[in-house]
């Protein structure tokens, strides 16, 4: 029998602004990665969120982000290593004062956007990150794109890692995700994103745009929770990876 | 024998800008107030100015403000209960998590300027910060300022709470503090300032401007540490308070 | 014949969170407020919006809010006319930076939210304002509360302005109107807004919730563009002005 | 005989927070770049900073930045050359504001920090800032490093531009200067400075850390207000100037 957590942004609404179906969507994934106000959320919000998510039994982790409401975290920022370990205990703290007011302990923590990006590739921003989660707690999970530099830093300073992959998207032949800029960058077809998830969870492999398989780990599915039908998404993937035997839970799940 | 403490705000720096003798200080008082990134200071100031408390040995406190870095958090806005409780629960969670890098635990939470002073006067707002704070730790230590309905909601949650009185301010007959707009609302002689501050320590007693003796309780007393000449008026009143059998501890110190 | 003109708040998306069905409304207003970057709006939805507002040959208006996205600039705060003053300014000719890109000029100033409220019974703050649109020029108009201290303050300082009137808002007795608080504050039924903006426009008086009627002015009808249905109650109350022979035209229009 | 500008960064201020010694430095510069609310100043700053560059007959740029006041504007980020674009209309027009309550013609623009070295290295990011520049108004001039991207798109799009360099930083053989990261990038020594001044203004050339003679032009020369000793420095260098037969003129002055 194989396993496999879904996890799905969250609480990314701000001020008067709404963003994404948050409360249809908690009903299929088993981890939810909530923004922690700088690249979107703000208190009132985190607050709002951790109790849905608490209600719908999910996992909650922090989602911290760049400093970039404007541009939603996801403009790569020249900052160091030190200003990134700065912000993720920042963030994360913020979060874990919602979570204190019920009872409710953090995940996991996943990072935003650009931020996701820079500690994928930049090993001293990954050590950053992974160093400020273990600081805050030796026992969070981090959530980091599978095989990159971010998972690679967690398991050096001894944090359990979540190596994460994309159903809707694909893949280039050095493992990375093919960029957004790219025409082929996404995957529409429901069918050939359940191949793919089903593949990477049981054979841990992915067939590469150039037609190479390349083995990664998948502990956690990424859904996207911004997207038009992303529920019926979440949905339709449950049902099938139910078919393929893989069972659905969180990380930190019994 | 009397005790007291002597608190000041520190921490608030934001970048580039510089505000505060915030070192020098910290050898006089016993309880520092650190801002949490919303009227001031951001997730590198906190964490260095965490760093210099605990090297000194001060009691740690989160000074949560309004969202409103350009006012300094000194202009009043009309948020809710609500959004007050959100605001104060994220800015002492952010702090709490640069505490938990430095297994540090937090004494107290002092709300900052105009948060302060609504707090002060309006029942709703103090309530849902004192049950923010009762909700983060019921053995926080609550600072407002003496005898308002701030201390009055600590109180009626459950909460410890420190009543705080000012050396260089002068007060009014019903007890509050002479508005800045007033001539004769600060008190520049050290002297004066001393004396003020002895009697409400040994005697429950301030004479307000009014020339009538006002009841009031005086567990903390607040040190501006952004004034010139911050750090001598700190040392002096140390000094003084010795000669007069007033000793200097943190609240939660032994 | 009667005239008026019907004004519509525009540009009040940020980043990737959008608001308002902006383009089809602009059939049917000839006045936009767009909205300056400090409570909604960024630089590039402001390009767009200015634009969209061009293309569809409706006349522009700067709004200028007050410094607080997250709360959208609803929530009072105790700013100095002074500080009211400046960021008019600020917001103003940031956006007539975008219109001189397009060799548009600007109509008139309509200030949002709360500073809206502010500035419609604070005569100091009312001054500072209506003086910061004179400062930047004096053909500008000034779009404010009918008859309260903003038009006022404009007529005073010699501005061009216009008396704004709700369609869908009950009024009060003394002629301000009912807060959004109340239940009654909102009028749900189209017949009734097309009654109230009729009889406003042709008679200068609106009835009040105590059934008295109340002499104001109405120079130009405010739209929400961010409501349910509001491009079908302005596509309404558009052709049902015309059936009462009030026709629609832009305040600086021909 | 030979001429230069002198331009310094003004209005670097921000609410409470104070940066620079403004007042003095007015006195010996002929050029002075505002900042527009984004890596710094707020609307009261640069109200209060134009009044004083107007009382001091310097004349006024506008010295827009990357939105990031924590980092200063001097953190990179990765934005589009049609956000670089909406970001520089926005401020020069929030500036041109505060200009126009003076009756004050604008002299130039001159990117910040991050925003500056980015548009001295990308053409993209260099022909959307000028082009801006130019769709705001064709006679500003645009202030960008000597021979850089920047300069070059400003003359391609058909506007003045001017070439500026520094006193106090030392060059590479490629014309860029040393990265602050290099323990040689500054010029203490007064006397080194002038002499690298002189003869980049007289000969068109400058010594590079390599020992090379580069070939530069010198319109403008950088002075930074906020170093130590600032006031000092402006006043030297103004002096030295003067017996070199440089006579020290704002670009657009007479």
């Amino acid at each position: 029998m194989f396993r496999v957590d879904l996890n799905c942004d969250l609480g990314e609404s701000f001020g008067r602004y709404r963003l994404g179906e948050q409360e249809e969507i908690l009903k299929y994934v088993t981890s939810a990665n909530i923004a922690c106000g700088f690249h979107a959320g703000d208190p009132t919000v985190m607050r709002e969120t951790v109790k849905l998510a608490v209600a719908n039994g999910v996992k909650i982790g922090a989602h911290p982000g760049l400093p970039d409401l404007n541009g939603f975290g996801r403009r790569e920022m020249n900052i160091t290593p030190q200003e990134a370990y700065d912000m993720v205990i920042y963030q994360v703290g913020a979060l874990q004062g919602f979570l204190t007011t019920y009872n409710e302990t953090m995940q996991h923590v996943k990072p935003h956007g650009a931020l996701y990006n820079m500690a994928a590739k930049n090993p001293a921003i990954a050590e950053a990150i992974a160093q400020a989660i273990y600081d805050i707690s030796p026992s969070l999970v981090l959530f980091g794109l599978s095989g990159s530099e971010l998972t690679k830093a967690g398991e050096k300073v001894g944090l359990q890692t979540a190596h994460e992959v994309f159903a809707d998207r694909t893949y280039q032949k050095d493992g990375s995700l093919t960029s957004r800029n790219q025409p082929d960058a996404l995957i529409t077809d429901k069918e050939q994103a359940v191949n793919q998830v089903v593949r990477m969870v049981k054979e841990g492999i992915v067939l590469s745009q150039q037609q190479i398989e390349i083995p990664l780990q998948a502990n956690t599915i990424c859904i996207h929770g911004d997207r038009e039908h992303a529920v019926e998404f979440a949905e339709y993937i449950h049902s099938r990876l139910a078919e393929h035997q893989i069972s659905v839970h969180a990380i930190k799940e019994g």
